[in-house]
């Protein structure tokens, strides 16, 4: 994968913000022109809520956070960056102007990307004397969790152009969609747009309210388009007669005098107000930082469960995570750092809203996960990671001992550390310890014993000498931390 | 909530078929009239996924599956039903024909209602001798796990039909919006019929691909709409300025001549054609029934990851799974016939498609899930519910020892025992017995030891009298039993 190594991102509101984040929490530095004087407030608002879902998204180790600066001109932030983001207002003189100066102060070499939602790309770059760099990127709110960039060329991007966007993204945990031809709006606004007017007119009308249309929305294609949009959904529709016989059937609907979609509805006084009030009700009270929780929340849960999906392998915007964080494993920042003296600390994370019960607090099983992430940890340490997996061999669990101390809260940052208390040709034996990363209170511990098998013949089997080799340094270094209390225990036995 | 006592379905198909699954599963009886060859078959076919993707659902005590009848006439099968639901082809003159048969031979208090997804209510019943009681009930497919049905009355329906039918929605796991005005199409079709106008567009004129319209959906505003829709989510959008300031900066758009809806594109054979060859290659070579299970999986996942939004509290389509979930637990069907003297045997279900790893088997934390479903089943089966812990007491498990005796695998049916070993005042000490359930194979088994608590002081304290009755009880009919192998065990100690 070909990584961004410095960004710069000139216009830092919700979206220039968004596209910090996820720049930052991918461990790139971003320098940021934006001459708004709440600019520094809004980026740090929505840094935090990105740092907030990624904690709960993903247990991989994130790198460690690029650096940010901003800058106090825009040819300072450009200067030494490989990928530029303008995400300034969406006014073709200010957009085109804007780029013009990027343009004459980047690297010649430097990738330039534009926020714009409905802008042709070759009306942007008419001015730039190096327009074969120029290319919309747009992407969706909020840009730290949504995965999807369009990408489009104008008349004089070049298509190596395209490929290096495109090459860029994964890296950062996004998907790229190059729409073949550039037109107004592109794909997913052009979509947008069709629906919002048709849904206009139904309030217009009297119909339903916000509410209720919101609630045919989520309550049924919401849920499909989450996975598999629109054709796809539609083929399984169609039965085994297929796609083109869905569409023979549908076809002739296209011309019921069904839709109002011809007409342009008048957005007047009253029609804001009418939607205004219905808004209103419809919240019931939750603020909008409020809101994006819950949305945030709601958005890292559905991510983590297409993470499991067809079959454990992940789909869609799932599989996409899953790819994101094995690289991230791959990467393996967070443990380079280690004392092999101590209790190996191999897991942060905070208390993600899945993992919570209707009280707030952390479910019984959910302590277990952690525990089982800290078991892999220690496992890619030692040279046991994805690949050896899937060669044939593997370490798994035979026993766990938890003992519960105390209690984790939605949101609350713990930490897990491994104590290696034993290791033989085929045994692994372990103590992990799960505290609270503010205080340092120890939440809960597992005793766990491994065992080293072939996974196809489903047996135990002696783990090889390069994987021995590094647990027993490990064991070696553990060999003068006390036995944890705690450890050889059995359930209900008296201290 | 008001129950549905009987249900009759006519038409079998992909719609009907869904219809009876939910009726079926909710434990409704349903006598079914549909004359062609293969309706035994569809609806065998709906059900059975059906089945399997409610096992992966929830974990609640499905009641005994309603009996399935099929019929040689209509009238037979309507008779002694209180809520009717037509799902024959969408023709006018055909539905109005079955339908004043239904109205002819159906008792007088019966609800009928109509799957038509775009027929006006008042075109249906203009025969019928009883209209008031005729409504559209448009459901979404699958109709077995997307919750919507559109409440639609036409001109003579009665407004006791509308509460009703509303009414009987949440016992079988679905969600009423009632549609305040009757149009072609009602609001979810009316919207979909808006976005695939602009979709087929977009593909004829070379735009981008199915699968690339698919992935700018499912990669970016799919993802938001499967826990708000669309108001809500432009309402975070306009920030803190709110949904107002949001419409009054996105209604000039409304004018710009982005969109060719004000066209309908010519489904012709070409167009029919590109769409299908492109639908195939998406598909890369997955069958229809693969794309449905892998559909369904998703749409569990993400109900499930739903159920724990808002904090736990549930949000959308999770908080109407939670809802239905409690209302199963209240009836509480399933431990009705348990045998004392044996271990309890307390949770059926089936390996979920988010409990497996990549490889398809169930993850270690999902082993302690289900053994925490049995500890929960127990308490529950003692008194200790959600209103005995909402009121401020509960147990809580302070130990757990987990041996795992062999693997489960992804849709694979388990079931979980549980034998009380001993309970004092404040402890409790349960054995858990995890099996394959065709072959009664031991997969894993967990020793727990469990703690009364006062939740608010978060100290432990005695049980009331009327808990340990029940629970004593169950110790002395489980005090023959022998203790079980594993039980008092530690970590790594030899057998």
């Amino acid at each position: 994968m070909t990584k961004i190594s410095k960004a710069a991102c000139i216009g830092g509101g919700v979206i220039g913000g968004g596209w910090i984040a996820r720049f930052l929490l991918a461990g790139i530095d971003v320098d940021v022109f934006d001459p708004h004087p709440e600019a520094g407030r809004i980026v740090g608002e929505v840094i935090a809520n990105a740092e907030k879902a990624y904690a709960m998204l993903t247990g991989a180790p994130l790198p460690p956070q690029g650096r940010l600066r901003f800058c106090a001109t825009l040819q300072e932030a450009v200067a030494d960056a490989d990928w530029i983001q303008e995400s300034v207002p969406e006014r073709l003189d200010l957009k085109r102007g804007v780029l013009t100066e990027i343009d004459a102060a980047a690297r010649p070499d430097a990738l330039i990307g534009s926020s714009t939602s409905g802008l042709l790309p070759t009306d942007l770059q008419r001015d730039m004397r190096h327009p074969e760099r120029l290319f919309v990127a747009h992407p969706y709110n909020p840009v730290y969790l949504l995965p999807l960039v369009e990408i489009v060329g104008g008349a004089k991007t070049s298509a190596a152009t395209i490929q290096s966007a495109m090459e860029r993204l994964p890296p950062i945990g996004m998907k790229g969609v190059h729409i073949a031809k550039e037109i107004e709006a592109f794909v997913g606004d052009r979509l947008l747009e069709a629906l919002w007017r048709e849904a206009l007119w139904l309030i217009h009308d009297d119909i339903c309210t916000v509410e209720t249309l919101d609630d045919v929305i989520r309550y049924s294609f919401g849920l499909r388009w989450a996975q598999m949009g629109l054709f796809q959904t539609y083929r399984i529709a169609g039965g085994e007669a297929g796609m083109r016989h869905f569409l023979a059937q549908f076809g002739p609907c296209l011309a019921w005098p069904w839709t109002k979609l011809t007409d342009v509805v008048d957005l007047d006084d009253a029609l804001i107000e009418k939607i205004g009030r219905q808004s209103d009700e419809q919240a019931a009270g939750l603020s909008i930082r409020e809101l994006e929780r819950i949305r945030d929340e709601n958005l890292v849960g559905i991510l983590q469960a297409l993470k499991g999906g067809d079959g454990g392998k992940g789909w869609g915007a799932g599989k996409l995570l899953k790819d994101f964080e094995q690289s991230l494993w791959a990467d393996g920042g967070a443990t380079a750092s280690l004392d092999p003296s101590k209790p190996l600390r191999l897991v942060e994370t905070k208390v993600s809203p899945a993992w919570v019960d209707y009280n707030g607090h952390m479910t019984e099983h959910r302590y277990l996960q952690v525990f089982g992430d800290t078991s892999d940890a220690l496992l890619r340490l030692i040279g046991v990671d994805l690949a050896y997996v899937e060669a044939g061999q593997s370490y798994y669990t035979v026993e766990s001992h938890i003992r519960h101390l105390g209690e984790a809260k939605l949101g609350q940052a713990i930490h897990s550390t491994c104590q290696v208390l034993a290791a033989d040709e085929k045994r692994l034996h372990l103590f992990h310890t799960l505290q609270d990363t503010a205080t340092g209170a120890v939440i809960a511990t597992a005793e766990q014993m491994l065992l080293h098998v072939d996974s196809k013949a489903g047996k135990s089997v002696p783990a090889p000498a390069a994987v021995l080799d590094k647990i027993k340094a490990i064991v070696v270094a553990h060999s003068d931390l006390a036995l944890p209390e705690g450890a050889g225990r059995s359930v209900g036995q008296r201290r």
